[in-house]
């Protein structure tokens, strides 16, 4: 069966968490808004009723449809066999997950502290401070939390010698955040090693290199989670 | 066997859903902060090494720890058989659950929009801004998801006949909010009636009842999630 992910088409956001899995797992979608556009993507969330997602990405699998990236990545999990070896391991691995959600919308919350439907230039002096704070304190918490994690791994995955969902998601913050924060992370840069490896290793795997280099790819830029504002970057 | 909760004791705070899946289910459990204290908390969590979780609330099983709320109460489900009946059921559930997790973090980031280790008096101007964005656009649009989920609903929880965690998480934050909004939630009465119809139905239950009414249900304050504010009020 081919899945409908339907997602805003023109950033990664958090999308991307779920566009990786797929093209990891070498999983067949469609990504639906970047060929029938957004008004569609609007009109087919509308028509889902009660079961309606509250926001994308969303996929869709015949008569079941998922939202939330957490939620989403335990179901590709478990439906195509990407899952950790034991129960203690699958709670631990959703866990992580979930701490990267977490951290993905305090990145949001940096460029958007007051109000997430207005524009970043109505909340500048704002985001100003809160990204100060941010590359000052949570910003190396949450990597040294995953640095830490890393610590747990028997292979070159979080879960071991196989990569999952978990993988793929530490893949993309590493990424953002070099984006975002070039002059942070670069000053940061030799406190996360198997941050940094475990980048590196997924960004290797044969289907997300071809992924990378593809159109599919969707690049970094100021529409999406991650943001490059020079003026909130800084050692 | 006991769970050992860990989560600070003088709040509701995110330990609260797990806390009420914990009575409804008449889980035997020791909330060890409120017994131990912070500082034992701190030692506890840190003497977990490359598996500690990234912040309280967690929960230890023997030698499973589990942290983040939606993830534990999904254990807990597993463990106890208060699952959905089927699998799509389960996803969506889920899903909910994690979208309750987002409310939770805008909920919070209302009195600290712009630094989350400083105090709500430092941030009082942003927290101003983002309170009027928040009970204009965003409280509605969580409410009215909730609402419209409740619509698919064939019984008297969202699930059917049988309360589960998401009744737990739905009922929280009702209830959290009009202690934080009572201008704001007293103008939206009625606007939600299988929302408050479900608040009652969970706070009904025998043994959820018998929680509320007893000293372990620590009593909304302003240094927890739900905070209220007087001047972040507002029709």
């Amino acid at each position: 069966m081919t899945y409908d992910l339907w997602y805003w088409p023109t950033i990664q956001g958090r999308g991307e968490f779920v566009r990786l899995v797929l093209e990891a797992g070498g999983i067949a979608y469609r990504d639906r808004a970047r060929t029938d556009g957004v008004e569609a993507m609007m009109h087919d969330m509308a028509a889902r009723g009660p079961r309606a997602p509250f926001a994308p990405p969303y996929l869709v699998a015949g008569d079941t449809t998922v939202a939330q990236v957490a939620d989403i990545v335990l179901f590709l999990q478990d439906r195509h066999g990407i899952e950790p070896r034991d129960e203690a391991a699958r709670y631990w691995l959703h866990q992580l997950q979930l701490t990267v959600a977490d951290l993905v919308a305090e990145v949001h919350a940096v460029h958007h502290p007051v109000d997430p439907m207005a524009y970043y230039d109505e909340q500048r002096a704002e985001a100003m401070r809160a990204a100060a704070q941010f590359r000052a304190a949570r910003l190396p918490k949450f990597l040294g939390h995953f640095e830490a994690a890393l610590g747990a791994a028997d292979g070159a995955f979080v879960a071991g010698e196989k990569w999952s969902g978990i993988d793929m998601a530490l893949f993309q913050i590493v990424a953002g955040l070099r984006y975002m924060f070039p002059r942070r992370m670069a000053a940061l840069a030799g406190d996360y090693p198997r941050l940094a490896a475990l980048h590196d290793g997924v960004a290797a795997l044969p289907a997300v290199a071809a992924y990378l280099a593809s159109d599919r790819r969707v690049a970094f830029n100021t529409d999406g989670i991650f943001r490059h504002y020079p003026e909130l970057d800084g050692d």
